[in-house]
């Protein structure tokens, strides 16, 4: 299990960082834009959840091996990877939206806070990540956009689901599996069938 | 006095979820993007604050309630709230710039900081929800704007004063009630009358 | 030395302060805005560095020095400075660059972090002022884009050579000397012959 989260997690920085990489060439930035752009889609949403819950130093500084990883997949995709389909990265980036929610849940619920904090960091955890990625890219974060598919709803729903699991004292890892499961397929699900939310 | 507070609390916070909901409204996002914009214009202040003074976890996160009033007012204004005059939120907004200002500037001499630095906090705290709500709508922030009427500056002046009445040992009470005082009332006279800070 | 020190830090902070006035005198911004992009541009990396390793209360809100002469230089800069050339500013600016790198990585050393993230920290304590300042004004980070020569290249140059010459076991002060020089050389050499980062 220990094993399984380690990959999926690699996995999902993996991805932020070549989507990273590859918003950044768009925008006409060079690599040490692309780098930065990469680090933060990556690892924005956790140091945010760090920050406010003053987890410091912010895990990414503690374990090198997370800049280590996003260096050298940002150097390989910026400057070596070509007609990659935006979709093959929307599977990954699920799991990682998935992982990340629930993450950020557990942290809060290791320091005791209410349930609607938890859910409260675990969609910042999973989707701030991108919304300062598009800041840095000047523009309007595209999950706040009415026309975007569901994504931090997936992850509203997915951790409400851990949180009431964990209240009736199941399994963590089976209320961790369900709770990123059911993100990442409603995610999926999102964006196939374009599912988006109700305009005022 | 403390039932007081508590009320004036959250009419700030009631006006700044409102304000932060339409705004989102305006620039076509989904009740994503207008939770997260009012929640930004309604905690970003102390936020900052607190990340700046090493307050963690941060104060939000500590009382649930902030969230749960946050996103019920959200809801409500974003999907139901429709012909409000702008002119009908400058009073609670500048009630919550009174009170986080003075806020701010309490909590920094509790750690023995500098008057300056109170001065500077105090203003932080009451301006900087509406800086992060605006970079986050992609635009420079207002009230850096030099059309823009007086604000940060009501905070500067108000908190100056809190400042040099706690220096001569007056009451808590009365100390802060007059500072937070004269910057609503500042604020108030400066759209009345449409007072700008002087160009270069 | 110390004293050196002192002295230098200080000129990189006023040159931060002008530039950043002179910018939001630019943008059409007032006093406040000029004072706030100011001290972003100013200690925006150091605050972003201490914010991530957890150093807090933040290093300018315990030496009230540094707000008293950012506020005075600013006023000075915003109302009365006229006619000045960037080129003028590119030397403190590459000073500012050379040392705050080095203090970044130093800090990170303290705390026993990996080399990668000291190297990491000391580059975000160098550019990230300018980051922010440019993300306050509305546009994508300049160090971010293709066409500016290199910044946060040198940067990590010279981070690098700090911390392998401090692996060597060589002595802090002249670590830090060579490190610090080599930023501040390589950064007037990267304007002068106008050298970038090859693209994609």
């Amino acid at each position: 299990m220990e094993n399984l989260l380690f990959i999926l997690t690699y996995i999902a920085v993996t991805a932020s960082a070549i989507s990273g990489a590859l918003e950044a060439r768009k925008h006409e930035m060079d690599i040490v834009g692309a780098t930065t752009i990469a680090f933060v889609n990556a690892f924005g949403g956790g140091t945010m959840r760090d920050l406010l819950l003053g987890r410091t130093p912010i895990f990414w500084i503690v374990d090198p091996w997370f800049s280590i990883i996003t260096f050298v997949v940002t150097l390989f995709s910026f400057y070596r990877l070509n007609n990659i389909p935006d979709k093959l990265l929307i599977i990954p980036d699920a799991i990682g939206l998935g992982l990340f929610s629930i993450l950020g849940a557990t942290y809060s619920l290791q320091l005791h806070l209410s349930p609607i904090v938890a859910v409260l960091m675990g969609v910042v955890t999973g989707i701030f990540g991108g919304v300062l990625r598009d800041l840095m890219c000047n523009r309007i974060p595209n999950v706040f956009r009415s026309s975007t598919e569901l994504y931090a709803t997936c992850s509203f729903i997915g951790t409400w689901i851990f949180i009431i699991l964990t209240w009736f004292n199941a399994n963590t890892i089976i209320a961790s599996t369900v709770g990123a499961g059911v993100i990442f397929v409603l995610r999926l699900l999102a964006v196939r069938f374009k599912m988006t939310l109700p305009a005022p």
